[in-house]
């Protein structure tokens, strides 16, 4: 393949004065608990896929930030969510990561019960007490949404509507008909790297050639074109290399196409993080999702799903090796680098370094970042 | 069993205003630490059975709070308890928990030595310093005494005896003859859960009927009647069913009933707490007893054994497994709730919650423990 | 053996107020920072041995204190050390805790690539950077000296010159020709105890008797003498007992002795702690180096190793268990009282404890100690 095939668009000269953030952004507890408590917080974070629970009682649990959520869906087919804690004594009600309630929630002390809306319906000896109503102890509620197949949760009491987060993606990625698509592998990364690392690294292909020369042979490193930031989400596109299918271990396809997508989707792959814990990898074929969980500021758990449609997972043939391969080491060589920043950033030796054209994305990722922080300054 | 053989007395009706502590009391390593200092620092708290350190020089260790303090008897009988540092450069001088000393206790660093009364007797080469005496370097003592076979410590300077603290439950209890007892069974438990969710998880009974059935066919969780709480307990007791003979799988008694009991005192267990660590259980024919060894604020060390009449514990046939079985299961249930307790109440979510009026000494150990902070805020 | 036959020099007597030190110096994370920053900072360290990077391009990586240094070797034989961090984005360059460049150091995120002398020679792409100068982002250095054969590292910006700080022990140990010693083994220790309690262990042999018989055996405890503690080290010597030839399991020496020595040398073992982290024991026939790299208040990685003439080096007989067996018992017997101490000294009962007339240098170093402390005090 010659380099002369690719399109390659310049990108705008950086200021003079783009340095990397200082290191307090990434290893300071305190900062790390301003973006918990005032980015994850206030924001739509995706938790899981809708397919997920799909059946009234199906659960999920998802902790966050102190938080611990009981995601679940009721007899009419609305998905609720609920903080895990019994509203007598406070014990925790779900101990397991997911299941299948029977019909009710009940607590493991002294068996109190709430319906799947979360009313207290049953509350033994209670009614002893006659100032107790059961109406004033329902389960606490917290926002669930849904977004094309993917679940979205938020911690804030009024927060604004999913759609006005996500924005114009809504119709950017429609034609991928994402809630069509089923998991068909998941993959858990414990990463000892702040979130924002994750992010970054995800959002620059200037590291390509030198970490990912599987990916660079696919897929060129200064190929396609990125949108400018925009207020909850950044992201881009690349081209496949010609005679290249899809992002596989030898670039062949041997799933269809996803139904929607025009003849010059189907040579693309986009990359969107979705803010603030969502990654978005859109292939010709399927889609690849991570949601990053961080659990300190130099610690975070990354959970990687390929989705593909139905009608291939059913085939008897269907195998996803070659796409979950693929990526399986490219993420790899990307958590490690990721660490290696988390490390190199934590030495009292670091300073801010320059940025290079082609990382336009995180110079804006970095000054949103501070701009956030300037105005949650105690 | 019908349940209108069963004496059920009711309870007072809880005030409105009775609510589960702020999470703070469970949660917050200051208000641990005062509890540490304050409550456990102050008062008289169990640390053994007598029996462990029958012999002169025999030794167990005990660690509390940040001091490490060993136990042992003089051969004159009488108990004594030192903190496990030497008096020249500060080594720990005993290094197992528990073992025999042989008439002396020497630090294995620079060999300075100490009788059983804590005297310093051999220093080498200190005799060359002409300023130092031996009577100014003894080991520093810790208060130790004895109720009816169990050993208390106290790391105050000047405590109120023993007895004042235990005030009449030493009447209670005499006719167990506790001090007759020998220790069958040891089981040591790790639990996640701060020290006071244990004791309120040991003093109310309305979570049996969900969590722990075998009990609960063997002891009604609505028979019996507590105390109003002490200044330094607080218990009741419960009947055992008709035809169930003591605690244990089948609630069969294999063993002689204690010979000091009355005939009702037969067809009941006795729950004590005794602030701050001690849960005491006296069944029919065997004591149990839980001690409780705060390690912070989200972790107890629960240390439990079963106590047996020496005649038993010498009999071939003797066979602890019925009641270890039975309360082993029990315990692990408890603890459970007591973790899941722990992590609900550490949720963000988490309020507090209304008490039902079977659970009246837990409201009234939560006033104590409210007293009590307000009494030692900074 | 008789006592008779052992010189024993009587020593001062210890003034009254004589005292060990406070627990804090031992067990508060604050004076930890301090003493790194402001004596590990800013005083030069022993690093490692030169022969370790031979090689041009030949490295290791040394972490202390919040920094992570390379140290490596030019083409001109010049001894460089490097802050391992990427003047790019932060990144930790080397991953390996020592190995060989290949006439560079490249980053593996984005293939920023440095000369052995840390002048960045190679930036992808930064070329379309207009006001980007390669010159600007040379490698971060550290300061880097070697003497006799040893390695020293300052992370001071302006360090006085290495030989300024080592003062006579350059000429004291001249005839030991420490640079001709190659190493014969290394073991790597785990202390739980402050880096100053592991100096004053090494400092005095009064507890030799009693937790070192095998080395009393050799070498009696109150033979030698102590040189008054200087500004930067101290230390002194003691005598092989007559017919020992030298510290090993049997007293014997199968290598030749050091070519150097005098014959009052070779029945003399010498022990010296230069400050603030290298413990040097030269003996008639090796020499024995522990290099301190404290983690914690409460926790130091202590790296013993074992040098020798590289004449005996080669010898198809060469054996060091004599002497590594012997010293690696007695340096886990040390670390055991060095650990016992730590515990000691944490319990809240520990009070400061009276010297021996034969703890001389722990006095000194331990005014050494307040006198630091009391210039350092916000």
């Amino acid at each position: 393949m010659e380099e002369s095939s690719i399109s390659i668009k310049p990108r705008d000269v950086m200021p003079e004065a783009a340095r990397t953030l200082p290191a307090r952004y990434y290893t300071d507890p305190a900062l790390f608990r301003v973006e918990m408590d005032e980015l994850f917080g206030r924001m739509w974070f995706c938790a899981a896929r809708s397919q997920e629970i799909e059946r009234a009682g199906q659960f999920l649990v998802r902790e966050l930030n102190g938080y611990n959520v009981i995601v679940t869906r009721n007899a009419a087919g609305r998905v609720n969510a609920f903080h895990n804690v019994c509203r007598h004594r406070g014990t925790r009600i779900c101990t397991e990561a997911s299941g299948q309630f029977a019909g009710s929630i009940q607590c493991p002390y002294h068996a109190w019960t709430y319906d799947l809306d979360g009313r207290l319906i049953g509350a033994p000896h209670m009614e002893e007490v006659p100032h107790f109503q059961k109406p004033d102890y329902p389960l606490l509620g917290v926002h669930a949404d849904e977004w094309d197949g993917h679940l979205f949760l938020n911690l804030e009491s009024q927060p604004q509507p999913l759609g006005a987060q996500l924005g114009s993606l809504v119709d950017k990625f429609r034609d991928w008909r994402m809630s069509d698509l089923r998991l068909g592998r998941r993959i858990v990364y414990d990463v000892k790297a702040n979130w924002k690392l994750i992010i970054q690294n995800y959002n620059e292909c200037l590291h390509c050639p030198n970490l990912h020369p599987a990916l660079n042979r696919l897929s060129h490193y200064l190929s396609g074109e990125n949108e400018p930031l925009h207020a909850t989400y950044m992201g881009g596109r690349m081209d496949l290399r010609p005679g290249v299918e899809t992002l596989s271990t030898d670039g062949s396809c041997p799933r269809a196409f996803l139904p929607g997508l025009s003849a010059d989707d189907r040579r693309r792959v986009y990359y969107y993080a979705i803010f603030p814990n969502m990654l978005l990898s859109l292939h010709p074929d399927y889609m690849m999702t991570h949601t990053l969980w961080p659990v300190a500021a130099d610690r975070t758990i990354n959970v990687c799903e390929w989705h593909f449609q139905a009608s291939e997972l059913a085939k008897d043939s269907f195998d996803s090796s070659d796409c979950v391969d693929f990526w399986d080491l490219t993420n790899r060589q990307d958590w490690h680098v990721c660490e290696l920043s988390q490390a190199g950033i934590s030495s009292r030796a670091y300073v801010p370094g320059p940025y290079s054209n082609r990382e336009d994305l995180l110079h804006a990722f970095d000054r949103f970042i501070v701009d956030f922080h300037s105005r949650h300054e105690g």
